[in-house]
């Protein structure tokens, strides 16, 4: 992926990360375990912006893309058509930020979907929308659904049908910049041991696509890893999967870091 | 401020800030409009984090940093006693992503304060808790309450009490960091015409004193005035004053930008 660091290991790849995307000072730097754990995990960083003026940038996913999205609205930058999660706070930002830098920002996130339901509607609801920029949150339901409603997807499913989204995607769409974001969950509500450690699979599956592909990472599970330590789970997620507000803002302020817009 | 750039002049200033706080490439500086007009308005920016490995960080301010936090608790990080504001969203956002840093952050904003309200209640609430980093919005209720309540407090007695509190503070506490934050309002709700440009005044006030003493500002107007342009003022806070999780999370992405944590 052009936009990354051409980096020669972790030491620059930091380096080009914090001064390119964080900016922080020594003494930050030294406090940033979850950048460095981010980093140790051995996925690139964004060494320049990855959303460009002008850039048309979408949002896909399941229910927590969708966020309550308003349907219908083929009009980019709509607040209503971003729904009220973190898609929407990280558009809101980019845009607030940079009012006059033209982004075209969507999201498509459809509640309940899986990754093969993804594929199913991605030429009308990616392709011809031909994003420069592609961000996808997908996989909590790809184990979900099969460990609590009967659906039969598998593991294996799961990531060979993601290489296959996104090898589709490149063929369509050669130049687009990718940021793949870490399936998470939080142990409250819905959530129980019970998924463990088989939802860390899918979780583990989605790095390695991001890694292959060379896509941006997004690393919400480290992330809500570091906030339970801060505040109880329910803060962030009441059923465990889908984020109350404070959730959503944790999920926008790390997706535009790793964003480096 | 030691905190602060000794930039001799605007060009290094913004890129001392572009540099140490916020990290676009080229194309995202020349794009970055809210900031280029942060920097014309002659407040400096922070070319270091203001915020350092154990750092006491206290909020303070009216209703919008209140948030409906919980009173009578003592221990700082608290999230019931952060309230559900900016406060609440920059504290678990510098918390998350530095967990091992050792802030001790606090809320002590107060429903319906006026700056000499906050005087009231200054020892026990911010000078006994000895921050290094105070941050402090206040202005809208020294307006407001003139407006429609009969408080016969004036534009004057505001920048008045305001220098006053800061002089107090720094008497005391002789090497805090200050961050400033802009009184705002956004045109629905309670603020209609007739608060304009008698208000704006409060605005200019709170911006002087923050020059004048040195401190990180926080340009939430001009934010807002960005805000309003992607979504409608009621997206952003439904009465014109107090913030949406929207408008809150809008707030604590800059509170963050501005102090560079």
């Amino acid at each position: 992926m052009a936009e990354l660091s051409e980096s020669s290991g972790a030491t620059s790849n930091r380096r080009d990360f914090v001064r390119a995307g964080i900016g922080l000072g020594a003494a930050g730097v030294a406090a940033f375990g979850a950048i460095d754990k981010l980093l140790a995990e051995g996925v690139s960083a964004p060494s320049k912006p990855i959303v460009k003026p002008g850039d048309v940038v979408l949002f896909q996913g399941d229910s927590i893309t969708d966020a309550g999205r308003k349907r219908g609205i083929d009009a980019p930058n709509d607040e209503a058509a971003l729904g009220t999660g973190y898609a929407w706070l990280a558009a809101s930002q980019m845009l607030v930020d940079k009012p006059e830098a033209g982004l075209k920002i969507f999201n498509r996130g459809v509640s309940g979907n899986k990754v093969y339901q993804l594929a199913e509607r991605w030429k009308a609801e990616c392709l011809d929308l031909t994003p420069n920029v592609l961000s996808i949150l997908i996989g909590v339901n790809d184990y979900w659904h099969k460990h609590k409603h009967g659906y039969d997807g598998t593991l294996e499913k799961y990531e060979g049908d993601y290489r296959a989204l996104i090898k589709q995607t490149k063929e369509t769409l050669p130049e687009v910049r990718l940021i793949l974001c870490e399936p998470f969950t939080l142990k409250v509500g819905s959530v129980d041991d019970s998924w463990f450690p088989e939802f860390d699979g899918y979780r583990e599956a989605a790095k390695r696509v991001a890694k292959d592909v060379g896509a941006a990472w997004v690393p919400f599970q480290t992330m809500f890893d570091a906030a339970v330590k801060v505040a109880p789970p329910e803060t962030w997620a009441k059923d465990g999967v889908h984020p109350t507000p404070s959730g959503a803002a944790l999920m926008a302020h790390w997706w535009l870091k790793a964003a480096g817009p």
